[in-house]
């Protein structure tokens, strides 16, 4: 397929200036934010060609992507969204990633049937942030209440899945949002992921966080947390702060 | 008692300029350090008259004097050491504050028979941070491996012993190392306390953080947890930041 082919009716082309990927977006479906490009910056993928890396939750595959530029591993990005998983592909053609990256369109529950148990060096993850509980107040959009909600799988499932995915000291990498970081914690415990690296970004200062960058490694050996120094994404003039800006331009 | 006469060979009078409360120190004791008083200035005791506070692990009794200022409930300092202890109840008398501060030198296993349980509105804990695991080198001094070691009570039993204390509602406010946050928020959930409110403390700008202050709510509705905005202590010339000059002097 011809690269300017990629596009279909209603996408866009956004390019991440710091390391030069372009990511198929469109508004009708989940866009990559500031989350995903954080959470690529925070990962430090295994390295090596044989290493291999998965990204959870993909959705249109903005994390696994920007991650590519600092590993020679292989990368799967796993996503439940038939719609997504298809703009993720044409997104790694569009990159000439084809080789390295490749998408894998199911659900958790299905996930061992394709990738193995305990085989996977780094698994990165972006998951939806709201619990799906009745009250919650969902996104009309199917898609977007997909990727914001936890409809198809729990924070518990999840974390379950990349348990079971990691090798012994693989490590994972989350996003996730700060009032949930004590329920994060608590499943870590329960599924052998032991938090080694924490990081929280305030919007501006004076501003409650709101993200948390988190690694664990399965069977860690327990303690040695650190909260490493935080982000601060704006500064008074709503202009984005040196740190923020290295990692969007470079 | 002469309050000229409140002073014991070796030891000495701190003021904490914010608040005019003055602690008798001693460099051969456990001394009170900016955790304590960044520990008063997060809490939100119970306000009324008839409130109740304990601050738990008192050491020479800091914390409950500085977070005297914020309340009109009365104080209870609870402290293992004779020595802290005695050492507070002269503080105390230092700051003319006898009749609404008291201390209980008791271990925390015989507690109960001196504070009822479920009975108090806010418990205020500045606990020993290092584990008492058998590699971990202990300070010689007797007292500051007692304040700095889970030596008489583990981290388990005195969170354990924060709910028993408080009433349904009632709030615990404890400073801490971060390495051991996840920890903090296990047992937080093991024993009924819900964290609401989080404040990271780093040294300077892109170091790691080395405290931790927390709230937490006996019984209080799942969720809601709050990074608040992180305090700064130092900046590039070793001085401290306004935030913190605040806390200290006012």
């Amino acid at each position: 397929m011809e690269k300017n082919n990629l596009l279909k009716p209603g996408e866009r082309i956004d390019e991440l200036y710091a390391n030069n990927i372009k990511i198929i977006q469109s508004a009708e479906v989940f866009s990559f934010s500031l989350d995903a490009v954080l959470l690529a910056d925070f990962a430090q993928p295994v390295l090596k060609q044989t290493g291999k890396v998965v990204d959870l939750c993909a959705g249109n595959g903005a994390v696994g992507l920007f991650v590519s530029k600092k590993t020679r591993a292989s990368i799967v990005e796993v996503e439940v969204q038939p719609r997504l998983a298809e703009m993720a592909e044409r997104s790694i053609l569009l990159n000439d990633l084809g080789e390295r990256i490749s998408t894998l369109n199911v659900d958790l529950k299905e996930i061992y049937a394709h990738i193995p148990k305990d085989s996977v060096d780094t698994v990165i993850c972006n998951p939806p942030y709201f619990a799906n509980q009745p009250t919650s107040k969902k996104n009309p959009n199917p898609y977007l209440a997909l990727a914001r909600h936890e409809s198809t799988a729990s924070l518990a499932d999840i974390i379950q899945t990349i348990s079971g995915l990691l090798k012994m000291g693989g490590k994972m990498y989350m996003v996730h949002r700060p009032e949930r970081l004590q329920e994060l914690f608590l499943l870590l415990a329960q599924e052998r992921l032991v938090p080694k690296r924490v990081r929280l970004v305030y919007p501006k200062k004076e501003r409650e966080a709101n993200m948390v960058l988190v690694e664990a490694i399965k069977d860690g050996r327990p303690g040695g947390l650190r909260f490493v120094p935080p982000i601060t994404v704006y500064d008074e003039q709503d202009d984005y702060l040196p740190e923020v800006r290295r990692v969007l331009y470079g």
